[in-house]
């Protein structure tokens, strides 16, 4: 096999630290070795400290969307009132996975590309008795939308449901007060901003959301994903359910003792700063961001396409001449948007400056005259005057 | 993290040959990068061979469990009639997931630890109209146990169902040969005969069982696990699904290479050279294999803990003093089994013999009277006197 590498500036998975892969290398252990049920529990722990949760945590033996049909097929039963905020590609997932397992689904339907405005839900849950869950997406990777949490979750919490969240793309790049703010459920998954290979979705299940599986009239229909099934395995009873993804564990667990080294806080800075450069770079290429500020995410900025500019092109170009990729459109934005991922190690300064500079000549090269280093010159300006310039390098700590 | 490595000869995980384990060092890729479609290409390529098919294969995104429940979600809607021979743990474990599906379950129990009879399905399956599938497990690994597909397989097709199999523990250690016996859907593991480490499901599903998927009035329970969309991603299609796991990938590709080159049949050889050996060898020692001659795999001998010797005990000394780690029983045969799997890497003369003076060891010290090397000499003279003998040493083809 002579696969080309190629710089990962989509919407995941990232780039990925040396010694992250190199812990696969640990060689094969059972599923219920004692030592290796100590990297289960030290894994589980750290789940918990970048969640800011003591609630149950475990890492489900699939990608983020194992995660999300986990929570919803675990969490509802057929025919049970479910309201799903509903503003981009992935909550549509979620509205085709709660409908196939038979539940009652309201969806809420807002803009794609702009925050779920958290009146909606106040006006739509009123009309309804007995729901048993609402669901929300912290950062939406198809329009780049930051979601506010906390309204969503006191409207929730006042009419006693259940509250799920995904954090597929903000876990380990956003803060997370998974506690304080009352979520119930959440998901998230290892190749983003958490910085392991793909296959994994970290978790945190609440002790509510537990009692609410074991009280179930019928079992969920997955037995793969039955949360209570592997809450067992992942707790105190070890109960054989699954054989562990070993070599995923041991890079999950690597991801994450990283990133608690480089510490949460200089890490969310870290993303910050690299978006705010990129983005400043962007607007000398007339490349505009499409989300909000305010509810812009520094893990994934989408933009509009530039008239005159052909999707497959750049991105084919971009691909073949200067090993880079960048995501597309999904879903309403297919053929009109880019999607530039800087996460957890593909957030880099280094990486920032070579994107747009490619820019600048493929632009140039289909005829828009930019001046040679303008995109770059505008992200250095930016790292220099921003107070985040400690943190806009690599994640070398 | 320090942990104490163990000789695995298990129900799986089963050793990984190094170079595996390198194949995971070659980065990240974007799930629709195009050299990365090449490796997939060419993994399907690979299981189709193995599995001796040209159906559609492809490598799921989870363990062999989940190889199992794509199987049953996709193929079964609600009401629709499957016929299950259940003959061990892990046929109860399909009864569970098809239930769960809500599927109208005909379960046709018979003894562990023999095969299942033919004549019980006819039998069976003549009193029911409109049967949707049947299912079978060619290696019961709770039991030990090599079920005969022929006959299974013809019935099924008399009364024109889908006929689905479980390989995880045969696939890469026996002949399956899915078209010529006639399989609709088989699903396996990484972890087992294959060589690589657990997580991925390889898997082939014939046109009709495809067919049957598209035309099903309901949406499968399973998004994550929908046969025809996971198609749709392998396929010529490349339709986004979900993010492949790629390091996972990269593993069971090698893997694949490596059996490929040493070969099926030298390998099932070797498979049957250690089983024969270790068997004489546990003769000597007083323990008796559970399946019958010529019912039983290769891959996992379970045998009758010896009255007077506790489970617990042996197991618990077995792994701390000699870094070996054996199975133990499951459901009905909890406390009363162990299991040896000697599987893909964990198929070698020298572990074979290094468990055997392990065990002649540990009896002596529970008071057997054993004299010195008499296991290992059995296990000796049987390599010596085998016509498998060239095909009984490891895999360092």
């Amino acid at each position: 096999m002579n696969l080309k590498e190629k710089l990962l500036l989509g919407p995941g998975p990232s780039m990925v630290d040396p010694r992250v892969i190199e812990a696969m290398q640990q060689g094969m252990f059972g599923y219920l070795d004692p030592d290796f049920m100590n990297v289960l529990d030290d894994l589980a722990d750290k789940i918990k400290t970048v969640y800011g949760t003591s609630n149950v945590t475990m890492a489900i033996p699939g990608t983020g969307s194992a995660g999300m049909e986990a929570g919803l097929s675990s969490l509802l039963e057929p025919g049970e009132k479910v309201i799903m905020c509903v503003y981009g590609f992935f909550c549509e997932r979620m509205v085709d996975m709660a409908e196939r397992i038979g539940a009652s689904v309201i969806p809420i339907r807002a803009d794609w590309g702009k925050p779920f405005p958290a009146e909606l839900l106040e006006k739509e849950i009123s009309k309804h008795e007995k729901v048993k869950m609402v669901t929300a997406i912290h950062g939406e990777t198809s329009t780049g939308i930051k979601q506010d949490l906390k309204q969503l979750s006191q409207i929730t919490k006042n009419h006693e449901a259940l509250f799920m969240v995904d954090a597929v793309t903000t876990l380990g790049g956003t803060n997370i007060e998974v506690d304080k703010t009352g979520i119930d459920y959440i998901y998230s998954a290892s190749q983003k901003c958490i910085g392991a290979p793909p296959g994994l979705s970290p978790v945190a299940i609440s002790d509510a959301a537990l009692d609410s599986i074991r009280a179930r009239k019928t079992k969920p229909s997955s037995w793969y994903l039955d949360l209570s099934l592997l809450a067992d395995y992942w707790g105190e009873k070890k109960i054989y359910h699954h054989t562990t993804p070993v070599s995923m564990i041991f890079a999950l667990h690597k991801a994450y003792e990283l990133l608690l080294s480089e510490g949460l806080e200089n890490r969310f800075r870290r993303h910050e700063a690299n978006a705010g450069a990129l983005i400043a770079g962007l607007a000398k290429l007339q490349i505009e961001v499409i989300p909000p500020d305010g509810s812009r995410l520094n893990q994934i900025t989408p933009v509009w396409i530039p008239e005159g500019i052909n999707d497959d092109a750049v991105r084919s170009k971009l691909a073949a001449d200067y090993s880079i990729e960048i995501g597309k459109g999904l879903g309403d934005f297919s053929g009109k948007v880019w999607r530039i991922g800087l996460m957890g190690e593909s957030s880099k300064r280094e990486y920032v400056l070579k994107l747009l500079s490619a820019l600048e000549d493929i632009f140039n090269y289909y005829g828009f005259e930019i001046a040679s280093e303008t995109a770059t010159r505008a992200a250095n300006e930016y790292y220099e005057s921003s107070d985040l310039k400690s943190s806009a390098t690599d994640s070398q700590f």
